[in-house]
C-alpha cells in the first residue's frame, strides 16, 4: 500500500486554541482513496519545527507528504521556505501563482496600501524550486512538489482553503497518477445498536484476521468498521455481519446518519421537525449541515425552558407539573406538539439531564426521553447514558436519529 | 519553560474517522499552566508505532509526555505495554488497579462471561512497572510514570474519561510537584470585529517584540491573542490593545463569547430566544453548551422552511413574497416574532445562503441577514461571508453571538 505522513503546521492547533480539521479530514480523504496513513505530526510555526517535521516525514520514503498551513502573506508564515529547506532546493517566484493572487487579491476589501499589498502578494507566490502551484481558494496558493519518487503537498491551513485547494491537488497530473497507484477505497460499515465486544466476538474466528485487515472505531451510539481490501474475502466478512446483526448496518459508503435519514425521508417524499431540550438545536443543526435538507426538514423548536414546552409545543402544564420536563410523557407530548405546530409528516423530541447540575437520585443525570412521532403513533425510549455534558448531548442526539430512521424505514 | 509532548494513539484518530479531541484538550489545558507543548504526534494502534513515538518524545528531554488511547480491555489495547518498553520496564500487576476496575465493572451491564470479565479486569491492571495508576472514570485506568527526572502520563481514549483522568493526574504528587514549576498561564485575550492583518499593524514596533512572545489565531469572526509571560511588559500590550481597539475585548480568562454572553444577560436578570434558520440551530446548541444556560435561555425556534418562519413566527407571507426568506426584512420578522412568541427581553435571529445550492446574482452563497432586538427596537446586520457551508453557518452564528452581547452591554 502507498503510504502518507501528515504535517498540521499551527502553533494554535499545537496548543489546543483550534482543533485540528485539515489534518484528519486529509487523512479520512487518502484512507477513503486505498492510501495508508502512516503518522501524524502538529509543530509550531516556526522554521526549523517545520523543516524537520517535514524532513523526517520524507526520510523513511513515505510517498506522499502533505503539509497544511503557514501559507499567509506575513513573516511568520514560513511553510514554503520549511519546505524548500528540508527537501534542499531555492524558493523561486512563480509567475502563474503571482498572477492568481493578484487577480484573487482584487477581489478582496483589503485594508492596506499597493506596497503592502504587492510584498504580500510576492511573499506568497515564492515556492520551493520545480513545485507546480495550485489555484488558490482565497489568496494562498498550494503547491505539489516532487522530490524523487516521493511528493510533497503544501496547502493553506483554513480548513475550507485546505480543503479546497486539495482538490486541485488530486487533480494535477502528478497525484492522479500517485492515486492511480493506491489501493482503492476499502469497506466501511456503520452499524447503530451493536457494541464494540459483541463486534470482537463476532469476527472471532481465525477466518476474519487472515489476509483481511479489520478496523473498529466506537463513537456515541455507532460502530464504523472498516474492512481491507475490498474483495471476495473482505466482502464476505461484511456479509457475515449483515446476518450476524440484522438491520444494524445503515451505511455502507461512509454517509452519516443525518445523510441517511434525509435520503430515506426525501425518497418517500415526507418531511421532520425536531423538539429539542437538552440537546437545545444540536440535532437541527446536523440536519441542516447536509446541503439541501430543506427538501426535508422543516424547522424545529428549542424548548429549553419549560414554558417554551408548555405555551409553544403545547405540552401540558399539569403534566409538567406531575411528571416534570425529563420524562416519557413529556417526551411524547413535544414529538406530538411540534408535530403538530409545523405540520411535519415525523417527529423527534429529546429532553434529559446532561449534567453537570440538575440531578437527583429519582432523574440522575444521563436520564434522557427520545421520542419519535410519525404516521401511526408515538414511541419514547428512555436512555440512561454516562460521560459529560457534550457526551451525553452527543449520545442522545444520535440516539434519537437512529430511533427515527428505524421508524421511517420500518 | 517546561516542556511537553503529545502522542496520541488510535488509528481511527490517524485515518480521520475521528477528530481528536483529546490532544487538543491537553494541549490547552497545557499551555494555560504555562507549560510550552513542543508537538503532538498521532500514531496507529500498533505496539511498535506507539513505542517509537514514546521513545521518540522521551529523547529530547521533554519533561512531560502525555500518551491517550489504547487502554481498553482487548488485545489490540496495547499502550501500557508499549510505555513499558520504550521506558524499558516490566508491566507489572496494580492490585490497586485491579480492585478500581473490579469495582467499575461491577457497575456496567457486560454481556460476557465471569472469566472473560475477570480477563479483562486483569488486563487493565497491567502498567509499567513503577507506574501510579489514576481512578479510572470508565473501567480503563490511566497511569503517571516517573521516567528519571521526565514523566509519561498514560489516559484513556474517551475524551470524557481521558479529561477526568487527567484531572486525576495532575492532584498526583508528581504532576502537581511538575506544575508548580510551570509558568503560570499566558494572558489570553479574544477581540471581536478585529482582523488579522490590523492586529499586525498594531503590534508592528520594536518593543512589542521584544522579551515577549505573541500569539495570534484567526477564528471565524473572532481573534484569539495569547501573550506570555504575564508580567507588567505582557500587560503594557494588553493595554495597548485595549486602546488601539476599544471595546474589541470580549474575554480576558479564555471565555468563550457564549459563556460571556450569558453571563451578561444572567447578571442583568434578562432571557434571550433564538430564531435560526440557516444555521439550523448552532447557535441553540452553542448556548446551551453551556452550563446553566437555563437561567437565562428560553429556547428557539429552527424555522428552515419558509412555512415555519410565516406560521410559528408570524413573519407576514406578503414580505416573504416581496422580499423572500433570505433579506433583511425577513430578519427583522424573525427576530421579533421569536421574542413575541415566547416572550424573551431579546432575541436574534439569522437567515442566509449558505450554499452549496441556493445561490444567485442577486442573493449570492454566503449572503447573511443577522436580526437583533431587544427592549429598544431592532437592528440587521448584512454580512458578505465566504468559505464553504459549515464556514458560512459558523461564521454567522458567531456574529450573531457578538451582535447581541454588542447590544446587550451597550
Amino acid at each position: 500500500m502507498l503510504r502518507a505522513r501528515l504535517v498540521v503546521t499551527g502553533t494554535e492547533v499545537l496548543e489546543g486554541r483550534v482543533r485540528d480539521e485539515n489534518g484528519a479530514s486529509i487523512a479520512a480523504d487518502l484512507t477513503g482513496r486505498g492510501i495508508r496513513v502512516v503518522g501524524t505530526v502538529v509543530v509550531d510555526d516556526a522554521l526549523a519545527s517545520i523543516e524537520a517535521a517535514v524532513a523526517a516525514a520524507l526520510a523513511d520514503g513515505t510517498d506522499l507528504v502533505v503539509v497544511t498551513g503557514g501559507l499567509g502573506p506575513t513573516h511568520d508564515d514560513r511553510t514554503m521556505e520549511a519546505v524548500a529547506r528540508a527537501v534542499g532546493v531555492p524558493l523561486a517566484e512563480s509567475a502563474t501563482a503571482l498572477a492568481r493572487i493578484n487577480e484573487a487579491m482584487s477581489g478582496v476589501r483589503v485594508r492596506a496600501s499597493a506596497a503592502v499589498r504587492d510584498a504580500a502578494a510576492r511573499k506568497q507566490a515564492l515556492v520551493p524550486d520545480g513545485a507546480v502551484t495550485l489555484p488558490p481558494p482565497g489568496t494562498a496558493p498550494g503547491a505539489v512538489l516532487p522530490v524523487g519518487d516521493q511528493t510533497v503537498v503544501v496547502l493553506p491551513g483554513p480548513p475550507w482553503e485546505c480543503m479546497a485547494s486539495w482538490q486541485h491537488a488530486v487533480a494535477t497530473p502528478r497525484l492522479h497518477d500517485l492515486l492511480a497507484r493506491a489501493g482503492g477505497p476499502p469497506i466501511t460499515l456503520r452499524l447503530a445498536g451493536v457494541v464494540e465486544s459483541e463486534f470482537i466476538e463476532a469476527i472471532d474466528d481465525p477466518q476474519w484476521h487472515d489476509g483481511i485487515e479489520v478496523g473498529v472505531c466506537a463513537k456515541p451510539g455507532e460502530l464504523e468498521v472498516v474492512i481491507r481490501p475490498d474483495d471476495a474475502h473482505g466482502r464476505a466478512l461484511a456479509h457475515h455481519l449483515d446476518t450476524t446483526f440484522p438491520g444494524a448496518i445503515f451505511s455502507r459508503d461512509g454517509a452519516r446518519i443525518e445523510q441517511v435519514l434525509g435520503a430515506a425521508l426525501q425518497e418517500r417524499g415526507v418531511t421532520l421537525a425536531t423538539a429539542e431540550s437538552c440537546t437545545g438545536g444540536m440535532i437541527g443543526a446536523r440536519l441542516t449541515a447536509v446541503p439541501g435538507a430543506s427538501a426535508w426538514y422543516l424547522g424545529g423548536v428549542v424548548s429549553y425552558d419549560d414554558a417554551v414546552k408548555r405555551d409553544v409545543l403545547g405540552v401540558p402544564a399539569e403534566l409538567l407539573a406531575t411528571h416534570g420536563a425529563v420524562s416519557a410523557a413529556c417526551a411524547e407530548a413535544m414529538a406530538v406538539g411540534v408535530r403538530a405546530h409545523l405540520g411535519s409528516t415525523w417527529a423527534i423530541s429529546v429532553t434529559g439531564i446532561a449534567g453537570p447540575g440538575g440531578g437527583s437520585p429519582e432523574k440522575p443525570i444521563g436520564l434522557v426521553y427520545v421520542g419519535v412521532t410519525g404516521p401511526e403513533g408515538v414511541d419514547v425510549r428512555e436512555l440512561h447514558l454516562y460521560g459529560d455534558r457534550e457526551r451525553v448531548r452527543q449520545r442522545a442526539a444520535t440516539i434519537a436519529l437512529h430511533m427515527l430512521r428505524e421508524a421511517v424505514t420500518a
